[in-house]
């Protein structure tokens, strides 16, 4: 990869892969910018995009001559992207993906990248985004500050990609930290995907019990943040979720436990062991914030 | 009650008593401001607060001559502090509370307040707080915007009870909704203790997880959104989930039934199932916005 203003290829535009294009741009870490997504109305968007050198009307063409190629698309349509861009891309193009999971994809990857001759691979994972997707929410600041996942090792074996993802993800302002595609899967159900599922849980509970306005007439604060991820994307979650079954199935298990031992005390009327269970996660929760 | 300038008594000045003391002054919605809590460091405290007037050291003498008593204590102590200050209230007292929970404090009130001579009852929950407690996070504006919840009927019976109650919330900035104290609880179990009891499971099995450092290195914002309530005080929450045991039993009764069904549709990789799940809650929190 060239040292400077390097030709970075973004395929899919939503939320993430604009705001990627603008913070690139922003801070000097793109040359030319490339696009590709899957819908004309979105490659009629990038066109008008300031980022955006070249809309392509194929992710083929996109990618060809990129030094950094970045999948920001459904998780489960990652693996035949990579397939169909793979015979297209340059010996030096890096790629890599923003997508929530990474066991399947990195298996994918491995499947794919077996030769020197078509760029190498390494999953990426930028903890950022929010309820509100598409382009029209994009924003060059989104990853400043945030966490960036990285699962190596690279396919084929390739130390340079490594720390080159990590110094473009670390000039984008994020804290990076790398561990292993199952590891990222097995933490990722626990903090991101099981939260969701609680999170939406609660409010098809609520939707049983009356209607919107009559919750939003009679309820705080603490109501609106606790359940604030379950407005994400329907789509865009179920394709998370069924990527990362067995391990969110195992945390779902595991919290239902938890339910349960709570239920118990409270059945019970446990003071003190009902205080001990909510100072634990009183603890926890104090301890990160920032 | 008097027209204008009205005598203030607060009881307890924790967060929400203190905001009280100081929004009532800053909105001229009370002359004289007396006040009386448990410690002596927060009775210190509110000699030198600018919204206090007097300090008293015991309950009954906070309450002499007040036109309007609220007792902003834990709610497991408010039915003993009513029966305390009972004799000792002016027959034109208006006395209410901002516990979470209503019914068995309307209960013990109704035995308390049975005759014209003491002043009347009508309980209140304003939706406002926030997890740091304590009269040093008070502040004047913390009611302003937010759902003031009231149950009645006052005890004895008494109109005018109600009616300046509602301006008085209302002079805070406050939207009122009336319901009886069991659909208060009902409610309440369902839209804010439910919630935090399904946050401090998640904090509590995150607990188990790994360390708060490691927790906070490798989560994205969504995860403190979903966990914040459960940063609040145990001892409180334990007495509200006490104080609205059979509610919140069955509220999560009905909760881990949708858990075992969003269990179900992942277990059976039913796409059509699990986005439906996902799109009914999304729908709902989605019209939650303000």
């Amino acid at each position: 990869m060239k040292d400077t203003a390097p030709h970075l290829c973004l395929l899919g535009t939503g939320l993430l892969g604009a705001s990627l294009g603008m913070a690139a741009r922003e801070r000097g870490l793109a040359g030319r910018v490339t696009a590709w997504t899957r819908s004309a109305e979105g490659r009629a968007g990038c066109a008008r995009a300031p980022w955006c050198d070249a809309v392509a009307a194929h992710p083929e063409e996109a990618v060809a001559g990129a030094d950094r190629v970045i999948l920001c698309v459904p998780v489960e349509h990652i693996p035949g992207l990579l397939a169909r861009i793979h015979p297209h891309l340059h010996p030096r193009a890096q790629v890599t993906d923003v997508g929530s999971t990474k066991e399947a994809i990195c298996a994918a990857a491995a499947r794919i990248f077996t030769d020197r001759d078509h760029g190498t691979f390494l999953g990426s994972h930028p903890l950022a985004g929010g309820e509100r997707t598409g382009m029209a929410h994009a924003r060059p600041d989104l990853f400043a500050g945030r966490t960036c996942l990285l699962t190596p090792p690279a396919c084929p074996a390739d130390p340079r990609t490594e720390a080159d993802l990590r110094a473009f993800w670390e000039g984008l302002g994020m804290r990076v930290h790398a561990l292993s595609p199952r590891e990222h899967d097995t933490w990722m159900a626990r903090t991101s995907h099981l939260p969701h599922a609680l999170a939406s849980i609660l409010c098809a509970f609520l939707a049983a019990e009356g209607a919107p306005q009559e919750v939003a007439a009679r309820t705080g604060p603490g109501l609106l943040d606790t359940t604030r991820v379950a407005a994400g994307d329907p789509v865009l979650w179920t394709g998370i979720f069924r990527e990362n079954r067995e391990a969110l199935l195992s945390a779902l298990d595991a919290c239902r436990g938890r339910l349960d031992e709570l239920r118990g005390l409270l059945a019970a009327d446990d003071a003190e062991g009902l205080c001990g269970f909510l100072r634990k996660g009183a603890d926890l929760r104090r301890a990160l914030d920032p």
